[in-house]
């Protein structure tokens, strides 16, 4: 590989940085060098302000009028609407609800009612564990003895799509490695099998263009709290494709989902559209703070999004490139942008150790177990100079063994 | 009925309340006598605080190391300790998660899966819809032959415990006439027939003490936005018996309800405590204002609590009794304390425009089709001068027919 060719020069990069304005708005601390927003996304300004009138104005002083005088009823669909647009969607196919685990059952439950003489779930060994959980959970809950298969490579997926295999259930980009699949091939190639294929965009939304209809992509759920920028345990989102709306299909039958829920009917009537796979009441303070975030993407063009990212990963590897072989760190994400999310990733010995040395020096990634370094590329708010800083200090700390020191190693709930 | 028997004086009660000094405690709008606290609870002055700190240091200055720094991975428990004070459970059996809906799908699932042999859920038909919807969602995935049978009447429960049923599942108070059943005495029956109990406290929990340890409940649920006053589509709760904790019990496997989320296990192996009914990432700004909306009740005595509860209904229906049969007003709440929660419910023609017109004037109740009009009493920041002046403008409203103006039957989308 030579690290020479289409040499990024950082100064230069952020001068022509047709996004750079978006970083005034956003909080960022002073003295951090955030590689993380592929796990918490920074803070966009406007969503305290936001979050203190809705609790001042709309709970403290309207109370239970909020409801109907702040809309608050329909923030699953208004917070939806904005999501379709980053991720292809057509109106009404997207609702802002619950969590990303919860929204899966929903659709794989769905997909299965959809699919009910095949008994195999197709996933990844390295998909986010959770989502092989809640598999594990829908097959256990139906008991007509569905399994779940998972594929050791990507490449051994297309083998593993025969006529026994109800559902394809992968994330898009790969929360460790960063690899990234044909979303319109994999999807084709399903379908020509009978396949319903569900994405997990968790990794996608808000980092890349994607087109969940242009793929005929049969389901989708995702994350509110990563490159959305929606807060700490935001709300997640789920897509259902038109042609699978309707009917009585997701089991979390709750009344947000009931074509009519102020008529206390004791009888459930699920809504026609997307709105059936809503559940409880929505947890509003978490939803305007997305809704907020949510806004700031309306000005915002996804493919001047993925050339940044793609440009701020080609100058991370070009930098570590002159390195990384030195101390033993392997890229564990692939060269070619066309395979990738918006994240670097590195295998490496002490790489918790190592982690927690960059944090120390400001520099924040996160490490994933065994042994992965991760690096998020957020290109809202993170600017040339501060990828080319950070594989710097990564630099100095390997050079120096600063990670070698005993509070290094010490492990958190959360890495 | 003599209603001038134990007549309650307004100025004498709010002198001699115990609780006076909560009301500070709250932001309360001028003008309004909030008597909807049994839908949305007031706004506990110190959240506004406590919310915009996580947004500006939690979340914008420390980022995604607040999961540890905060202690954000732990809110459910934290939260879930704090209720459990309130409703008579021991430590670790309740966590604060997902909606009311969510969790009565994750423990009817578990009750379900505790007693394999049998295939009736006893509820009843005046049960809030939304658990009704639930039972027949779980009910339908399981597709095992279970099947929901209600009851006509809360006289008719104890008739339909047989062999055959697997669970009973019940709210303990009615959300629309404020009924209340004995749970003592009908979690004793259903065990008498080996029958699994839900109890869903949502018009129970902050409204009056309660003891789910000493009823021997297997399962309950709950929610945080009513009496609790955490804030609109707050996090809701759930406990689990100790008895009934360990196993694989619950579909809704996401991975904060692993053993070790952050091991990044491929297989789920759930946590043996309570925690194993969490799912998905927590949603941090929703469980933060839970959290310090549930701080104030730390200093609140329940047995004080319930008194002024069953006073302020006594006063309320008194004032009611003394013009309630010449306009047509139907009292749909028992008069025995004994059998009832923290709400009055009258039952009349045009409950939906009088409901109007009181709110025109400042009277926050609200309106429950068919025909309820239900006012809920918060002991924590209502005066008895307020209840009585309720009963007074609801008199005028009615003595002139204020409420018969077309503007008041304009249908809003939640009622």
């Amino acid at each position: 590989m030579d690290s020479t060719a289409n040499k990024i020069d950082p100064a230069r990069a952020d001068r022509d940085d047709p996004l750079r304005a978006f970083r005034d708005r956003f909080e960022l601390p002073q003295g951090v060098i955030y590689l993380d927003g592929n796990s918490l996304g920074a803070l966009p300004k406007s969503v305290r302000q936001r979050v203190a009138k809705t609790i001042s104005e709309e709970w403290g002083e309207q109370l239970i009028r909020s409801w109907n005088s702040a809309d608050w009823v329909h923030l699953p669909q208004r917070v939806g609407e904005r999501i379709a647009r980053l991720i292809g969607a057509e109106e009404r196919t997207v609702v802002a609800t619950d969590s990303t685990s919860i929204n899966l059952f929903k659709v794989l439950s769905a997909a299965l009612d959809l699919n009910p003489d095949r008994r195999k779930i197709v996933s990844e060994r390295e998909n986010f564990p959770t989502d092989l959980y809640i598999a594990e959970g829908v097959a256990k809950q139906i008991g007509k003895g569905h399994r779940l298969v998972l594929a050791d490579t990507p490449q051994d997926i297309l083998g593993m799509l025969d006529e026994d295999v109800a559902v394809l259930m992968l994330t898009h980009v790969n929360y460790r490695n960063g690899y990234r699949h044909d979303m319109a091939a994999l999807t084709k190639s399903a379908h020509e099998k009978g396949i319903l294929v569900i994405w997990d965009l968790a990794h996608t939304a808000g980092a890349m263009p994607i087109d969940l209809t242009g793929a005929q992509a049969d389901f989708a759920i995702g994350c509110g709290y990563k490159y959305l920028n929606g807060g700490p345990g935001a709300p997640a989102f789920l897509y259902v494709n038109p042609r699978h709306q309707g009917g009585f299909r997701q089991p979390l039958s709750g009344w947000f989902g009931h074509r009519a829920p102020f008529d206390f009917d004791a009888d459930y009537r699920p809504s026609e559209g997307v709105e059936q796979y809503l559940c409880g009441t929505p947890p509003v303070l978490a939803m305007v703070a997305m809704d907020e975030a949510m806004a700031l993407w309306d000005d915002v063009d996804m493919e001047t999004v993925r050339a940044k990212s793609v440009a701020m990963c080609d100058l991370f590897i070009q930098e570590i490139d002159t390195y990384a072989e030195e101390f033993g760190l392997k890229l564990a994400t692939p060269r070619d942008p066309h395979l990738r999310g918006s994240q670097v990733s590195y295998s490496c010995h002490n790489g918790y150790a190592i982690m927690q040395a960059l944090i120390a020096r400001g520099v924040i990634g996160d490490f994933r177990a065994p042994d992965i370094i991760r690096f998020g590329m957020a290109p809202l708010y993170l600017s040339f100079a501060e990828v080319s800083e950070a594989a710097a200090i990564l630099k100095q700390i390997l050079e120096t063994r600063t990670w070698d020191q005993p509070e290094y190693h010490v492990r958190g709930a959360v890495t």
